[in-house]
């Protein structure tokens, strides 16, 4: 029996991770559930699964949540951190945003393995994740799609034998525009992602090609790799999920429908596979071709950011990221045209001062300033 | 160091495992050869790798491999079941037909591992071949590109994991072709395949799609798998060498330019893999589309022929190999239409008479019989 902790149940990863947990009720427990605003479906997941503890993330909701359980063996509260850590063998940090940064770092600092799917925690600060991790002898698992192919391909491979680590994108809902046709693209168009259904933020992040640069730094550190042999490439129909070139030219590669529960099955079931009966099935002979393209800089900006914010290191990811989110939350909310996420990310990284090995307080100024320097350019441009 | 026998050296799979094997001088002793008629190459191979033993088939060559060499701690003889049992911690099975069924099981008999090219061997003799192996506790390696991929792919997987295997086929170079068009077809139209550079006679199989079905049925004995949980899909660009569906809706897939050094050095190296650092780099950009179809019956008998054959069991897919192999010989002598090749097969499978659980000798009456029944067919018709 595996003790699950969940952060951000009610979030599109939270929920589709508790759907693979409901199919294997022998294998899983599921000890604590932490979330934001959305209380109904908390109470309606804590009522399902029966965890010890329960995390909101603002005061006046916690009396709701209390009163609907009505069960005095679940306590409730608002630290996420405590979710992370209460007697779970595996936490699913399926937050979005910094948020995440804090309740990975104290699960990995009690030795309790992670399965991320919020990238922006190794994004913000992957040296001191993994430093924490290597501490503990936690496991760093992936839970996006790509990461867990990477992971499926590398599997028994020796470290040796990576030549190079291909991410693919779909390219998202505006793969082969020109770039001033993007400067008109509205919230909707944005939010209509081809392949995946996600959350608002990745949904958007997916449209810029920023999820992709992100997804780019966390491999990076997730496995270890330096980032010139990390490769994007657009692959419109997300069917493959990411491959690896070997030293002897072969390439290994994991394909499947672009259904999350897929991924999650995997890291969820390490090291057995789950037999998962109910999803449809891939027909590579009804999808006739699987396509590839190089992705356009000109058109996707985003994915040179976060080259540029890795190479200059220390908190310079973590600009990058609080720029973007205070850009994209800025453009959901009609604030900013669509281009303007791209500038505003290039803006904040330009005005970042780059301190190297950052700690925990550095990343969060770093965090910080980049909110406020985004949100100044922002008003300066768009007020 | 290992220390390899090779079987049919002077062949494709011959010379392109030991182009493999002189690239790593430190981790390779070739201490035997044998080869049928093509003489100067077997010399000038014994006299580059220094083998112990030399073989040849016809007693007519020996006194010229012997002079040419002139070396007494080289010895030289006609029988290749010697060569694939002295001395050698693998032999590479790269003969073609069914002359390579009795030196891979001398070799497993003395629970010498296997790399098997010679796909005729487990078409023929999948079952008795299989319980030897089980015997001696000899492993049966895969050197074809499809079975390496497959190998790659099961890897670490347990057997409950996986649902099926897809065998891709390029289609050769008639895919898409009518029925009627193929009647007319030459020698040297059928010869030309469009990806890979291969001997002769596994030209024409992949022309026909009996090279498809023969390695359909040698992947049911090689990875134990039921024939029907083994599904050939047409892939024109011979990129994916092939595919594994999983029980979680996982796939596994191995790419690679079709260059039959990257299989042979992945079973070669075990457990490790061996730099390959002057292939050619494959490059999915460049390639744009990797496409998928339904192969077509009508055109293509072959296949139907080998899922005949298995179901038949007993000898019937040893008599299904040698009916082909006739067949293929008449249709390079020029003697059949290319579409008469899948007639033969077809009449052949038709007159054999099963033999459940076939020893060694009811395998050869097999062939004998299919041998005899196809040449008479080919008279009355075609002479």
């Amino acid at each position: 029996m595996k003790r699950l902790a969940v952060l951000g149940s009610t979030g599109s990863i939270g929920t589709q991770t508790l759907e693979v947990v409901g199919c294997f009720p022998d294998r899983f427990q599921v000890v604590a559930l932490a979330a934001g605003r959305n209380v109904e479906l908390l109470i309606q997941q804590a009522k399902q699964f029966r965890p010890r503890y329960v995390s909101v993330s603002h005061a006046e909701d916690l009396e709701r949540v209390r009163d609907a359980l009505s069960d005095p063996s679940i306590e409730c509260g608002l630290d996420a951190g405590a979710v992370a850590t209460s007697g779970a063998d595996l936490v699913i940090a399926s937050q979005v945003g910094s948020v995440g940064l804090e309740p990975v770092l104290a699960a990995l600092r009690r030795g309790i393995d992670v399965a991320l799917a919020n990238k922006e925690v190794l994004v913000m600060a992957g040296e001191l994740v993994l430093r924490e991790a290597r501490r503990s002898g936690a496991r760093l698992l992936p839970l996006d799609s790509e990461h867990v192919a990477i992971a499926q391909c590398l599997g028994r491979e020796a470290p040796g034998a990576l030549r190079r680590i291909v991410l693919t994108a779909s390219g998202g809902p505006f793969r082969g525009r020109s770039r001033e046709s993007l400067a008109a693209v509205t919230r909707a168009d944005a939010l209509a992602h081809p392949n995946w259904s996600m959350g608002p933020k990745i949904t958007i992040d997916s449209a810029t090609l920023m999820n992709k640069g992100f997804e780019w730094i966390e491999a990076r550190w997730l496995f270890d790799v330096p980032a010139e042999r990390i490769q994007v490439v657009i692959h419109p129909e997300s069917i493959v999920h990411s491959l690896v070139e070997l030293v002897d030219g072969s390439w290994l590669a994991q394909l499947g429908i672009p259904d999350m529960r897929i991924p999650i099955a995997y890291t969820l079931g390490l090291p057995e596979r789950l037999p998962m009966p109910d999803l449809p099935r891939l027909d590579l002979v009804e999808l006739g071709a699987l396509r590839f393209e190089a992705p356009d800089p000109a058109c996707f900006p985003a994915l040179g950011l976060a080259k540029t914010a890795l190479e200059l290191g220390g908190g310079a990811p973590a600009a990058l990221n609080a720029g973007n989110e205070v850009a994209v939350e800025a453009f959901l909310a009609g604030r900013i045209p669509f281009t303007a996420i791209a500038e505003v990310a290039d803006e904040t990284l330009g005005s970042h001062e780059v301190v190297s090995e950052p700690d925990l307080a550095a990343v969060w100024h770093a965090d910080r300033q980049a909110r406020a320097a985004a949100r100044h350019w922002i008003e300066r441009r768009y007020a």
